[in-house]
């Protein structure tokens, strides 16, 4: 029996669909059983040439086409943003269509009445590729981890930013240039905000934190710090302190609060997420009964993406996905809330780098107020002085310490007149 | 409604999935929905206590208590062995039952009779933690990766040998000291053949390569040598020309035939594989859409192995095993055969260590033989010379090459005078 599916986006993505429904249509068949016929595919622009041949019929500029087609079943929505895409989906749900989205703005911030939405309707929303691309990460979060409660999740998710630090470290090269060349080589757009401020990351935390944890959250309870005011200097340090640069998505859960956020944080070099260079993504997880387990692959590009919204309408059309859908209570506006702490609340271990004054007694000024605070320093870099009267930099490595009283350590140290300029990077071990 | 399970085999595992069944009862039972109850567990040890509390009636040391009782849907089979658990499975099956196992060699040997079995009798059998222990791999290849060709799976999927050959090259130990050293921390076995000899990991090849692949095979045709002629001296060379050496079980299909081996391998440092150490496992797939991708985790121990029995048995009673085992083809016993290279027909490229005559001409002689057959080499090693008339090493790297042709020019090199011992290790770039 033909199953009808539609498309709503024909961009990079929905290209790299296209080509597989359509160039792969017997091997899926074959494997699955599943006689999948991508019936319809919408765009405004519908006369681009795309690297895909498209039957006659296919190509719509006229999205009714598909939701009012009792024979669809199914709508992959690829158009990406919060307002068009949240009413499509909202739309085809109504429509009684299970739902294939890449959207990870859209269900951070509006998951809850999505799935509400499709639960009512007795349909399916499924996600698999809207974060870590290729990497069946949402899968293992639903099944494969289900027996484990998991206390950690720890993601690489946004191959721009991880590109950008892998070209600063390995060419030497200022964040600025390597931004440039990471948006020459279609790794980063002309207006990189969201990646390198580190939103999009943040929007693959909620989703991941949500559904690992099995507890809700508001969305902008997320702390989030970019990659954007990142100097080369700190990653020679951190690489001379055997440490690598990475920005994290970071998710705790303790019993009563979660700790989320989107920092550059330095990691060990022996921690199996330092490896993860360019543009690769990794989630690592912690678990009660599994340990650590951790997932690599293509976070982004064409058809990485693609082969995972591909794998979740086979796994819709299949039935298995809904099962998981209708049964587990990891979802959001199925699952308890859970209060975010205050950044000033987290407790980890930090790299400070103070610019100083080059004359007696600074280390001491600066190793005193953190004292005070009950911070102890793990170890110091100090360089050979300047010339007479310039700046050196102190570079440190704390323990375990609570930021509150960390920031106000450094407000100490910074409203007196021996330094002049304060960089910190959490470090995760 | 309860949905009653039973457990054949109370060693660790079983331990560790009574632990979960039992401890994490109410806790799965709000994710999850499914009231799962350990009805029965089967040992025919029913005296040595356990590290975990079995409510009275439960322990039996009669299989046909789980057997005959009708109200129990499932079997979990940790028994282990190919002769009594296929018996025990084979039952299970015609008596309706759905099995959960960890059983690789079974499932090796005996995967398509058993496949057909549960097929047949319309109830389904699972095997997550057969590979990989709490590395979610199998439902990935079921799920994630489904609509992918995959052209290459490489795992490093035994603990065992990982971790010997982690620290041969970390403490400067010898295999038999490092040998001695995983029995004594328990990650080996008093008999550690099957680890060590390569049998193991090629069990599991066996299960990841069919699965991957959609073909079936002869498990005989799996070419498989171990780590225990695995000198220190060429982990430090390999390590000086940039690579790492892992067991590896590797897996590649081209249109017409396989390229199945378990063997020591070199893997370059950069490789995401290479950074997997001591007890860790990783499997690394690629496809022609998602590209590369990794899964790491623990490959064995008791909660982590539990881990994913759980998952398959949630997966069962959700009712969404079933669908995959129903209605995808990738399972033996429905999938076409595929032929098997000898190794003799591989092609790759090869790290070779001749011990030598020190003088001149050997070099010229050992590249000339080379040569003759059209293989290239890579780089050479050749340190000082050693005292007169004692021998060297000359340690080389070649360029890709067909393994018969070099095995007829090596055959030459050893059949002159000057060299008097060759080891050969294949290198996956």
């Amino acid at each position: 029996m033909e199953r009808k599916v539609a498309l709503v986006g024909f961009g990079t993505i929905g290209t790299g669909v296209a080509k597989i429904l359509f160039g792969k249509a017997s091997e899926l068949k074959a494997k699955t059983g599943l006689d999948i016929s991508l019936a319809k595919i919408c765009d405004i622009d519908v006369t681009t040439p795309r690297d895909v041949a498209v039957p006659a019929g296919v190509l719509t500029a006229n999205v009714n086409d598909i939701l009012r087609d009792p024979q669809i079943e199914l709508v992959i929505e690829l158009v990406g943003g919060t307002t068009f895409a949240r009413d499509l989906i909202l739309k085809a749900l109504d429509a009684g269509k299970s739902v294939v989205t890449a959207n990870k703005h859209l269900l951070a911030l509006h998951g809850a009445e999505l799935f509400e939405r499709a639960r009512r309707k007795g349909v399916c929303l499924a996600f698999e590729a809207s974060v870590g691309g290729g990497i069946p990460i949402i899968a293992s979060l639903l099944n494969g981890y289900i027996a484990n409660r998991l206390d950690t999740i720890i993601g690489i998710v946004n191959g721009t930013c991880n590109y950008i630090l892998t070209k600063m470290i390995g060419d030497t090269e200022s964040y600025s240039e390597a931004l440039a060349q990471a948006q020459e080589r279609g790794y980063a757009e002309k207006d990189p905000t969201l990646d390198v401020g580190g939103g999009d990351s943040a929007h693959k935390l909620a989703i991941l934190a949500r559904l690992g944890f099995g507890v809700d959250f508001g969305y902008k309870d997320i702390y989030v710090e970019g990659i954007d005011h990142t100097e080369l200097y700190d990653l020679h340090c951190a690489d001379e302190l055997g440490y690598v640069l990475k920005l994290l998505a970071i998710g705790k859960r303790t019993d009563d609060k979660l700790e989320l956020r989107v920092n550059p944080t330095l990691l060990p070099k022996s921690h199996p997420l330092a490896g993860v260079s360019n543009v690769f993504n990794a989630v690592w997880v912690h678990g009660d009964a599994v340990g650590e387990g951790m997932q690599y692959g293509r976070g982004a590009g064409q058809m990485p993406t693609a082969s995972a919204v591909v794998a979740d309408v086979i796994d819709i059309l299949m039935g298995r996905a809904g099962k998981a859908f209708a049964d587990l209570n990891v979802y959001p506006g199925r699952t308890p809330k859970m209060a975010v702490k205050d950044v000033s609340e987290i407790e980890t271990c930090y790299y400070l780098r103070f610019m100083a004054a080059d004359r007696p007694g600074v280390l001491a000024e600066i190793a005193g107020a953190l004292g005070r605070r009950g911070i102890s320093i793990a170890s110091v870099i100090q360089r050979g002085r300047g010339l007479a009267g310039q700046e050196v930099p102190i570079v440190m490595l704390t323990h375990r310490a609570h930021e509150g009283g960390l920031r106000q350590a450094l407000k100490e140290v910074s409203d007196g007149k021996a330094v002049s300029k304060i960089h910190l990077l959490r470090v995760e071990q």
